[in-house]
């Protein structure tokens, strides 16, 4: 069964306040005045400052959907952390966020999700049967991301694309005649791409203990862009028509499509590859960069605050995200 | 609703083949003779050797459980990862267990659920959901932990407790009159108690970069025992007694208890102080130690091999976690 009476309650943003140009970033990373912008299309991106941590910003984030949503902590069941990175290596970064919201005393169940870019999209599809089964009532969803920890500015193309930054959504029970639903969604990995994009020092393989600064390169995030393209686009186009197919949706029975922003250059091309009309695609990279599994939601976010859907609108999520995953829901908001 | 028409159908488990013995712990704690045996009770733990993952080992539990289930992993339709440590920071685990098993090109959705030593249990009570609502049919689980890689040797009490391994479970649709259900699940979080056990560093807050000789101490794991203990003692009768009044049992009712084996002494304690006969708790500390959230699927492995459950017997799941979380489940097997 795919289809869910759960409704998007409310949403919720944060951006740290240290704001990093693109020129600053031309100065950081070496390169030529105007290449930063040229490549991203990011403008401006936001890195957590001094102190800042992924629960101090998720709390935020969740504090702001609760006001959204016309609730307050005591209305919520379960809170799940849907990040792609980690605050820390154990527990998880959902009982930060519980404890950054004065909540610790609480007993609200929490944990993490994780499916990197895809966290929110798996964890909103996750919870959702737990809602519509009524186990849990209302349940709030954080993915809060601190990138700009973990970039390798060596590597300059992937260093100049992602921004810090947090979003949360509640989702609840959906009540009857109300057209709020989620109708389908899929998830699909190819781990033969699992090292296109990797950090891969930090865990138990190559601990942290292995460390040292003349190799430092594993700890960092690495990027091969043009693999994770190359395969995208290939199995991507087939993903999407799948969906539509089990939805009776066409492409332009959406009133907006919401990808992760990976990069503007790739959802550029991959929109016009799946005919997705510029002004039903949400481009959300201005002023963010990818905010790993940030991204989505806060694009959902900035939907809603733009007044770029309604109440019943038909919407699709798409994204794909290491590992490599391929990753795509249907709702009506 | 907490009841789902949803069926273990196999189960395996995998040992690294490393032993290592309390006398030898004690060599290395340089803890008297018989220190180690006397406060654990764990006689031989294992650990990971030179080259082998968490990946690798959850694969070989996987194909266990996999043969236990007189299934191939074409009848998988999600494969979640539920393990209180990572492989690598990015991405998922159980990105890394689908190419272990040689599933590169399967699309096989994978993702990973995290609540520490909690998390096979969170991620059987998520994903038993999205069985019995249909939208996966068989999903495989797989907690698998390589705690040795980030113990404190200097903090002897907690270094001896911990073993690495890795357990599978394969879940699915229970048939009508097949007596195979869950019956009710709970979590609880208290993040007041959320650095009661932690790794500090190593995630996005205190960044592997920052690593150093001098200060290694906050990318190790760090646990208040005594802590941990006063507050879940506090906690666990009441919390035991919700979930029996919730499905109308009695202690006595289940033919076995299978609890997180954090330490062979505070199990103890706690089975007393809640009134489980010893012939019906498993204790799977000797010749494992606490394996983080590979330790209840452990558990229920080796009561199935041992013959101590049969189909249809009541079984009551419970731990504790860092977070500080309380899980319980009770199942007919």
């Amino acid at each position: 069964m795919q289809l869910r009476h759960v409704k998007i309650l409310g949403t919720g943003k944060y951006l740290p306040a240290r704001k990093v140009m693109d020129e600053e970033l031309d100065r950081m990373l070496g390169t030529p005045a105007g290449w930063v912008g040229k490549i991203t299309g990011v403008g401006v991106r936001h890195y957590a400052g001094e102190g800042e941590t992924a629960s101090s910003m998720g709390a935020k984030a969740a504090e702001a959907a609760l006001a959204a949503a016309g609730l307050s902590f005591s209305d919520i069941d379960c809170l799940v952390c849907t990040s792609g990175t980690k605050e820390q290596p154990l527990p998880s970064t959902a009982v930060f966020i519980q404890q950054a919201m004065g909540q610790g005393d609480s007993g609200v169940p929490v944990f993490d999700i994780d499916s990197t870019c895809l966290s929110f999209l798996v964890g909103l599809d996750v919870m959702s049967y737990m809602v519509e089964a009524g186990r849990y009532r209302n349940v709030l969803l954080v993915a809060t991301e601190i990138a700009s920890a973990g970039l390798n500015y060596e590597d300059k193309e992937s260093a100049a694309l992602f921004g810090d930054g947090a979003a949360a959504v509640i989702i609840g029970p959906s009540a009857a005649g109300d057209p709020s639903k989620i109708l389908h969604a899929s998830l699909k990995t190819y781990s033969s791409g699992a090292r296109y994009s990797e950090i891969a020092g930090g865990g138990t393989r190559l601990h942290a203990q292995k460390y040292t600064k003349e190799n430092s390169l594993p700890y960092l995030f690495h990027m091969d862009g043009q693999a994770i393209f190359r395969k995208a686009s290939k199995l991507l186009p087939e993903f999407i028509s799948e969906m539509l197919t089990q939805t009776d949706t066409q492409m332009n029975d959406f009133r907006l499509v919401i990808p992760h922003q990976g990069s503007a250059m790739a959802m550029r091309l991959l929109r016009k590859k799946l005919g997705i009309a510029e002004e039903r695609f949400l481009d959300n990279t201005p002023g963010h960069g990818n905010t790993i599994a940030a991204s989505i939601p806060m694009g959902l976010h900035e939907a809603i605050v733009q007044g770029r859907v309604q109440r019943g609108d038909r919407i699709l999520f798409v994204g794909t995200a290491a590992g490599l995953s391929l990753g795509g829901m249907v709702i009506d908001y």
